[in-house]
């Protein structure tokens, strides 16, 4: 990396002066072997990963570092929310190749610390490395504090599907992004900036949804805490497919109704609202299951800052499957979303 | 990737069939958005992640799936180990080019999983991806049953410097790799078949400690436990660099006695051993710094079935730097361990 020849020291040194405030149970952060916390004084912890690999997830010349450094710690935060955690800390491992200036570099950090400080969730650790390709793979924790997180394997028969947040939006804004000038899309660096270049709504939203997802996390605790869902995912791969995880490990058939989506208001290019809002992905809504006494409880307390919730569809008992449910008439779908050994 | 097309689940239910025996304080691992422990079960926890890139760390040529399996989690253990820490349970992101036949996947999963077994430390989660080159991405937890961990930050001035385990091998294994034919490494799996395939004993250790090294979690844990160490690092840039970190982070001066060191006994090509020694990397061993009153007792109670351990140098005042003192006379060093960004 061409950061006028810093050894690795130097970067974590620069991230060390740039980290945020860390709560009293995380005794050691970046510095040595390993980061430490003291579990006594937190609850149940939920932990996950994922990566972010250049030409597989992302295209380098439509993000920029610093919506690329908030994205890869999003999506990680969005898994977090979907079983109820609220973030608590996370790691970094970042490759990027010695072409890329240090500009880049400090403005994917910028990003990931940035998103960080939004959920109170430091850094307190990570590996760096050169390679070819830019390769980001974040571990992010969450504390649990209602004690049992919300899994995908209790949607119960009789449940109704519900949405929380939009679906398609961010496979539309990849349509938008991949009809524009690389070499505009690589300055935006904050969401003022995005706003201004998008023009109109409709593409700002798009946009957003593609560069700047914002994990459910209020959303996934609210509704932990409260014991309103009985299964819940977010949406990475894809409503059918993660809907379709939620069937498949609930051991039920899940039916999605379509006229109840809340499909893109335009069609871009080539792409079908309908395709985009089932089999888009990145999407980073919540989908959650609830019966009918769960539902009633959410209609009289869902707090009014929250995006709104819409019923899309239900669970009942089969072999485990997904059903798509258009003018009164029910067929079998096969999810679509995104594969990577396909 | 090639596995008869299978999708992200297979490989899940794959992994998921072949994991280990959890400790109760884990109560869900693979197959959700998240895996959760509940840290009322445990004592404190490091945490650690390292990174294994194909043509940054590794050749594809050189080295097993099997190998790089085990590999890539031992040298997660080792930086547990460091601290004190014993393992508790990993996580793996690991991302395969669509060349690789299903074997490729299923080898190094084994050799992933034998390793976590060995220590038990259970895989908990992880993600999956393809990529055109192998990614491999571990964070690995350990717990700190002492309380304490050890940092790199506590050496103290008059400490002696104390090395546990061998230096240079593995920098010699690599050299011996280098000069063979890679359609036979490829099918190594099991360190019986190393043995027999390495010939004689020297290129048989040196081998091992390349391809198969083993962390010394149970020799920094008792350390840790008998608070007989102020500073601990383990050596993965180098014993020079290493050590290095140790001085800078103590704010001392580091001296390493040539003579003291455990050098490989024999040559291999341009090879220099004092250079592979200080420089080579990878060794995993682990240095640490004690007084004279932790090494009496280090040496009355030192269980007979750990390596043996040796004194090879010393911390003093001054300003932080590291010096080779040889047949009596001391001269400053610049480590020039592995350095990913020069």
């Amino acid at each position: 990396m061409n950061l006028d020849r810093p050894c690795e020291s130097d970067l974590i040194d620069w991230i060390s002066r740039h980290t945020q405030h860390f709560p009293s149970s995380i005794i050691k952060n970046i510095g040595d072997d390993c980061a430490v916390f003291d579990p006594r004084f937190t609850p149940r912890l939920a932990v996950t990963t994922d990566m972010l690999l250049e030409d597989v997830h992302f295209r380098r010349r439509w993000i920029s570092p610093y919506f690329l450094g908030r994205k890869s710690l999003a999506v990680n935060l969005s898994d977090l929310a979907a079983v109820g955690a609220v973030p608590y800390a996370c790691l970094l491992s970042l490759a990027l190749p010695p072409d890329l200036t240090p500009d880049y570099f400090h403005s994917f950090m910028k990003g990931f610390l940035e998103e960080g400080a939004c959920w109170h969730a430091p850094l307190i650790g990570g590996d760096l490395s050169r390679s070819e390709k830019i390769y980001v793979s974040v571990t992010a924790w969450g504390s649990l504090e209602a004690g049992d997180p919300v899994w995908r394997s209790q949607g119960q028969d009789g449940d109704k599907v519900v949405l929380v947040g939009e679906i398609g939006l961010a496979r539309v804004g990849l349509e938008i992004l991949q009809q524009e000038d690389p070499s505009q899309i690589w300055k935006i660096n904050s969401e003022n900036k995005l706003a201004q270049w998008a023009g109109d709504s409709f593409r700002y939203r798009c946009l957003k949804a593609h560069l700047l997802p914002k994990a459910l996390v209020q959303v996934g605790s609210w509704l932990c805490r409260n014991r309103l869902a009985n299964a819940m995912i977010d949406i990475s791969d894809g409503l059918a497919s993660d809907l379709f995880h939620i069937a498949c490990q609930s051991q039920l058939v899940a039916e999605i109704e379509v006229e109840q989506l809340p499909l893109p208001e335009q069609a871009i290019g080539q792409l079908d609202p309908l395709e985009a809002a089932l089999n888009g992905g990145e999407d980073h809504a919540l989908i959650f299951t609830a019966s009918q006494e769960q539902l009633d409880r959410l209609s009289s307390s869902y707090p009014t800052n929250f995006p709104p919730y819409r019923v899309i569809g239900k669970l009942s008992g089969g072999e485990p499957s997904l059903y798509l449910k258009r003018k009164g008439k029910q067929e079998k779908y096969e999810p679509r979303g995104f594969n990577h050994f396909r």
